[in-house]
């Protein structure tokens, strides 16, 4: 069966270590509409793509989070790559310095609204964790 | 004068780091029609932005890369960029796989695209490296 | 009176043929503030080039909602044309594998963003449809 | 320090000009996460770029809706500058001119978002006028 | 017969004011493989949305000048309408800072390849200039 | 070995197919600097998404030509789904309407970069068409 495929295995484990519940979230959505991109995304995108070593999961995450603010249309996914790069390894601070970067290269408006959406994101996990 | 600014200076000596030639031909053609357009470059881009820290100039040029790549509408600035990534340590094998990266967000074209710029950025480099 | 001319009767028609009453609320919504937008839309748009011919309307669908779909950043008119293509005949699982499509030259995230905007447009239907 | 340098002095009182209330709620919506993009938003964009002349302010307002309008993946932009027009001397009138070229060269509804966002800001602006 | 309509005839002549030899050329190009193109280009882009009034032709190119920057995916009508703002009454000046404008809102490859792009629209025009 | 997997037989014969040289071209142009690439574009783009059916293959190259013209930055990817489109059933005067179309939803600049495109494509076919 195809979708307990090695590609499907591999790219499953890489979606939970990346994106982590925001990731699942996405998956699930789309089982009743169009499972197969579902497919696609874990045997394309995370068993091919985030599988292939050569760069680090934090250094795969930078690119993917300046690409989708430059990009500023699709701001949900900028939000679960924002999770994800801290999942892997990224801080606050630097991913800050990325969003700025893209002031240089795709104009403050884009800047501007990858930094809130790291604000949404931070206040997210911040609500999401249980006081000492 | 302005343009010896600390700012200036600073932004300067990170755009021949990072940018080598190529950075230095954009600023001279700059000259006759927008010098404010280079120093601004100079200053905002490299003096201000690349000279923050906190992200390595490796991560920088991976973000700014990714960005370009996706955009997909500035050829000549990402050729310029895909240089500064290789000048500032990134290898050839590190810069593909930040293109493919980009098929899973912006589309198979912007990574083609992207991989032909560096394909033509690795034979300028080839063919103005004497041979041993 | 320009309003009544054949292009704005041919369009105007076209426009409740494809969009339905979700047309209809774009051209009500602009009436306040630029009315001449709302007459183009029809006149231009429905008049002029959805009436061409050679393409089937369904055809003509597909690539709208194809572009809008891909350029990401126009949820509103990409939720009115995928109403629209499913009043042309365009059936659900269609329209399923014209987003898919996208993920290959646009990037996943608009093809996930174009999903999610299409099950919106199916519930949306779903609710108007009084039960059997 | 830094932050009262000529440059940041110059920016604010023209980001305060045109931007008003919506850029000073920018401003303090990036002080716990990134300062310094505020700080680069008022030195670059308002001390060094909007303070250069040659164009009338009314002038870059218009490059810069026409700008936003056009991208259609920075509403938020759009809207504090919807109002930064407004405020150096467009009239409503114009701004539906500038948002309605756009229909020619980025498309209908690029010309219909930018036109909500004109109705939106107009109706902040009537909500926030006492009655006479 | 339709292209001698008044719309058309406004549109011929508005099209000739404002962009010249370089607008008859895209015209002409057209005959052979889609001449209804140019002929709404010359109907609804000019002789509807340019002729409208209100804005000043000047400010009309500073929008469309700006908007096509932005996008930078269009580079052969930028050139046009660089032409055009300059056949309208914008100086080289003028549209200078169009573009250093756009540096703020789309990001400096935007506005380098705007100014690129008017060195070679200046270029052309010293060209085709006798010398006295 | 992965390269002789059902997906990527299928996907070569469905590139062959659609693509014909031109996508050969392309193939063969990857193997240097990024053979992965290729494999993906002919499993995942061709021997996944392509190969799906439910659309027609003319349908499924109409949605791609329409989004490849409106994002207007992968010209060189245009060109070759213009080929691929007249390869699968689509007409000349078709390809023509679904460009035309995207002066509605993406501007004249993305409808007319497009015809040219076609232009090019068909006297490209021309040339290579020995005569009778």
């Amino acid at each position: 069966m195809q979708q307990t495929s090695e590609r499907y295995r591999r790219g499953w484990e890489m979606l939970k270590t990346i994106d982590g519940e925001a990731g699942e979230h996405v998956v699930a959505a789309l089982q009743d509409i169009a499972p197969d991109l579902a497919r696609y995304i874990i045997e394309f995108g995370f068993g091919d793509v985030y599988s292939r070593g050569v760069l680090k999961l934090k250094e795969r995450e930078i690119a993917t989070v300046a690409a989708l603010a430059a990009l500023g249309n699709a701001q949900p996914q900028l939000k679960v790559h924002l999770h994800g790069a801290l999942n892997v390894g990224c801080s606050r601070e630097e991913l800050v310095e990325v969003l700025i970067q893209m002031a240089v290269y795709a104009g403050f408006p884009a800047a501007l609204n990858g930094i809130f959406a790291l604000q949404a994101v931070l206040a997210e996990r911040a609500a999401a964790t249980p006081a000492g």
